[in-house]
């Protein structure tokens, strides 16, 4: 059988993959990646053979993966974060289906530290409680969608948390998105921001969804909106569990 | 200052820890957690005082790590998963607060890699779209409050990911949530569980989600209900992010 893995490795630096990570990229022949990521490993793995491609073209980057495990190679691609959250696991998926070799390459996806979780530790603990991922990307989905999720999840108090809040295009997308939320969340409703996580530059902010709707953020920036319940705890963003503190039980 | 790590091990064994959690361990003097968890690492780290603490006692676990912290011991706290998930990251601020002594204590969390995503690479990529995290225990939450979520994020079109889904008290749990997203989906929506992943046992199914109502799970499974969008493709369950397979671009 063919081999691909989809690897994610974590936010930032390399002692943010796991173990299995980083074995699956010395089982590998191949690494292929987005350009930034090839050259967070490339130090560590100068033995094998490195495959950096441009950011908009992430099929492409697929198809390749798969034409060289066609030809016997055993292939990582790699991504930030985890695989399966905005990244290329399902697409290597589809391609593999479209090309109709599902059935001689055995695909195995590797996860890794998410963006929501890698973020969320820097704030405290905003997502301790039930909690929705929303992209605010409007590339690949209708913006009706993305506002309906968006309001789905503040009327039903879970927190939130926003990936992709911004591009060039997109500069107010952020702003439109925490108006939405305002229609069912309080103005001081805890809030906050983390950008860069585990990179160079890493900065985590708390406040308040109003002072959130006032400011731009970048596309390097994951950001959090509490439950009605969370509280920003000496710049802490913590949600409560609903834990008696002399005993509870939930683990 | 004194050091309290709040440490998510990731869903199994200690491969699945990035290299971030392993050094937080090797810079403690002592580690605290669950019995399973220590019995996890205990072989690894014998040199360590390692105090394992009964299951029903969170708050007191975190009084524990707190005292010693007070001392002037490093302390790890363990947690499987992430810590920020449903886990111990929220109660060890909560619980620094009451005793006043945030001011004195540097807490830092440490991320793993959660069962949402763990569980996903299972399964193929349920998750690739925007998504809700949902825990059916009623323990600590309101069983309404649950069900408002779940009825949130079936009419928003969410991928969906259940932690908790059972328990010796809550057997018929499961059955009742697929009842409330069967109001907005089909039943034969793609669904699909994990059980003991990323350890002895583990093992994932895909079915739809009628078949996923008459099912039983026990405790250590994670299931999840794709998106209408959601295709399953040889067994895996995956979710389409819209992508042309001709190009597109997003990452
Ligand atoms: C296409 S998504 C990729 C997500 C990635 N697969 C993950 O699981 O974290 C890109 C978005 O993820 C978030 N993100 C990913 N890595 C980040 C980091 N190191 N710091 C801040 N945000 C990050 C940002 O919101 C960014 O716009
Ligand atoms: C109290 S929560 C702890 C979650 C953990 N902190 C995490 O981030 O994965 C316990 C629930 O998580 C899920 N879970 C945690 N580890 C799992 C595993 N190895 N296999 C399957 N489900 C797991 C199950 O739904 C279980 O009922």
């Amino acid at each position: 059988m063919k081999k691909i893995f989809v690897v994610g490795l974590g936010p930032g630096e390399l002692n943010q993959a796991t173990g299995r990570a980083l074995e699956a990229l010395e089982n590998s022949d191949i690494i292929v990646g987005y350009t930034v990521y090839i050259d967070l490993i490339k130090e560590h793995f100068q033995h094998k053979k490195l495959l950096s491609t441009a950011m908009k073209k992430e099929a492409e980057r697929c198809m390749l993966a798969v034409k060289e495990a066609q030809e016997g190679q055993v292939v990582s691609m790699i991504c930030s974060g985890d695989a399966g959250v905005y990244g290329m696991a399902g697409l290597m998926f589809e391609v593999a289906e479209a090309e109709g070799l599902l059935d001689e390459l055995d695909i195995e996806i590797i996860p890794g530290i998410t963006a929501a979780c890698s973020g969320a530790a820097v704030l405290g603990a905003p997502l301790m409680h039930d909690f929705a991922v929303i992209s605010l990307s409007d590339l690949l989905t209708p913006w009706e969608l993305i506002e309906k999720r968006l309001e789905a999840a503040a009327f039903a108090d879970f927190s939130i948390c926003i990936y992709n809040p911004s591009s060039i295009k997109r500069h107010d997308y952020l702003q439109k998105a925490c108006d939405i939320l305002l229609k069912h969340r309080s103005p001081d409703n805890v809030a906050g921001f983390v950008q860069n996580i585990g990179r160079e530059g890493e900065q985590g902010i708390v406040m308040d969804l109003q002072t959130l709707r006032n400011t731009k953020v970048d596309m390097f920036t994951t950001v959090f909106i509490g439950t009605s319940q969370t509280k920003n705890i000496n710049g802490k963003m913590i949600t409560p569990r609903g834990y008696h503190l002399s005993g509870g039980s939930n683990e």
